[in-house]
């Protein structure tokens, strides 16, 4: 596996007329030779497989590293990378620092040009392989667990924070982490995209967005289900029911080949005509894989194309500023002729004691 | 307190002969600012106090940040930004990426001149005031709790992974969370200095390194003992008591305008003198605050002076590869004339079951 991935990284270097790679992103490290530590770089071409720690990880590095040489640098990190650097080599312009490049310019001989190259390994990381696939599925299973374990637990009466913690401790549990800071905004907190779990206790009423993902041997899940804390107003049930249509019609237009930006379209476009149009402030997903935000992006200036292999989020919404939040978000695999939904927990309107 | 401190970073903006500073680290925007949201930034400069932010965190903004213009960028991040910029502009240049430096590069006006002034938040963030060294002091004694908690539960016949878990767990109960991954090394893993909790059953003569901290209102402590599983054996004794008698001369070297190069070959001395001096393969601690590494360090090539009102680590240790690891590490306000110490745990060798 690791090898393929280099070979396919290698195609990418001599696409751009580079003789080197210089990978120094940790999550693109992990990805391209499997190191999970938190100090490592790799340098990849034409014959080339060097991959760089230091004295606290060689050991680490040497069960976990298939495939590339293991260099253990002493002292000078940047000077034991420039030394294995020649001819044009490409770096990942988007996640060196501006001093960085500066002391690693320092520190290269004559003959090496550093050529800002950057999004390379993000491109191979679209589409996921089998392994992959499973593990974010196993991830997506798990957070489903947790969903249904929380709200047979109840809503009613408690905050929203207390119903985060014991969802993220019942993941760990599980034997998973979360894989971002769960979010369960109730009533008016809704309406906050990204609102951070508060003191609110959850009441008759009350909408319930409840945004939540898993990590498993690295992989991500995401996903979001609005739940209803005893009966809804009618205004609540017409919002949720917009959200569905709309999130229903996005998945329709999912499959291999089609824009991000027709696929976020498809969704807007019944919330527009319902009304909501400018109530939907967010784009409508994104590619999940090693992090829970990855390429490809699904939103009005997308410019990705899907392709099949690639995971990603489906997660219109509809914020009403002062009144509630309704947003419903599946995680889908790509196929040529549609997608296979990874997300198992139903979409109607879920009301919890 | 948010003023004071926009004050003493206008000075150093001027020291600079700086017009304004761009800061965008997030860690160092929470300093500035007290915004604990994703994305945010701020410019300070003479009567200039401008706090960026996007749509998502207005409102926690408005809450949260004091004594400083609140912005809403909506659409273009950098073109929003590089609208408020003029003069001779400092940004971080250790935090900033060679792309996002171009982009910026391409937004601003013919007038502004971006300048590398990077570290100027991270020098203002080593001396704590009084809020932050309660808060450093309240983490430090949550982790000790769970010390406590975790031998009062028995080592022998767990896993490293399991007595791993069931600290960070219980460091979440008592309302925090671990600062950084915890580390449980037993017998001959403790020898690798950052070692992932395995599956290795903790057994009888085992020593354990039991490296942990907790996080608090954004504040980290980070510590290490290494206890004994039943009755270590005699040359087990005499590395633990070199180490021993390492951590408490360099504790004494603290006071300050002490260097962080004596600092550590205090330590580093009677490492040596027992024939071990190999084997402390790192520094003997850093600076420790809403990160959990930060200035100053503490080692053979810090160019640092301590201060009063920093807090460090001091944690040297000896690893015998194949056989054992001992890590003593202590968290310390410096003083003038000497240290005060936020752990509480005895630093005799502690026999567990």
């Amino acid at each position: 596996m690791s090898e393929a991935r280099a070979a396919r990284l290698e195609a990418k270097v001599e696409e751009q007329a580079l003789d080197l790679l210089l990978v120094g992103e940790l999550v693109n490290v992990r990805y391209m030779t499997g190191f999970g530590g938190t100090n490592g770089a790799c340098i990849c071409g034409q014959g080339t497989r060097i991959f760089l720690t230091d004295f606290r990880y060689t050991e680490r590095a040497e069960s976990e590293v298939e495939g590339w040489e293991v260099v253990t640098v002493t002292d000078d990190w940047l000077g034991g990378i420039a030394d294995r650097l020649d001819g044009r080599v490409g770096f990942e312009d988007d996640h060196t620092s501006v001093r960085t490049l500066e002391k690693l310019r320092d520190k290269i001989s004559g003959g090496t040009e550093l050529v800002a190259a950057g999004g390379a390994v993000e491109a191979l990381r679209r589409v996921k392989d089998e392994a992959e696939l499973a593990a974010i599925a196993a991830a997506a299973e798990l957070a489903d667990e947790v969903w249904r374990w929380s709200i047979e637990r109840g809503l009613r009466g408690r905050s929203e924070r207390e119903v985060a913690a014991a969802a993220e401790a019942r993941m760990r549990e599980l034997g998973s982490e979360p894989s971002f800071e769960t979010i369960v905004a109730a009533g008016p907190h809704g309406a906050l995209p990204h609102a951070e779990p508060g003191d609110r206790v959850i009441e008759d009423g009350d909408l319930v967005v409840f945004d939540m993902g898993a990590k498993l041997d690295g992989y991500c899940s995401d996903g979001t289900r609005t739940f209803a804390c005893g009966e809804p107003s009618e205004a609540a049930r017409d919002v949720y029911e917009v959200v569905r249509a709309a999130q229903e019609a996005a998945l329709e237009a999912v499959r291999a080949g089609a824009g991000g930006e027709a696929v976020d379209a498809a969704a807007r476009e019944p919330i527009s005509a319902a009304g909501h149009g400018e109530r939907f402030g967010h784009g409508l997903g994104h590619g999940v894989g090693l992090e829970v935000h990855e390429a490809p992006r699904l939103s009005q200036r997308s410019e990705d194309e899907l392709a099949a292999g690639e995971v990603v989020t489906v997660e219109p919404g509809v914020y009403i500023p002062g009144e509630l939040g309704v947003r419903i978000e599946d995680l889908v695999v790509v196929t040529d002729d549609g997608h296979s939904n990874l997300s198992g927990l139903p979409k109607t309107l879920e009301i919890v004691a």
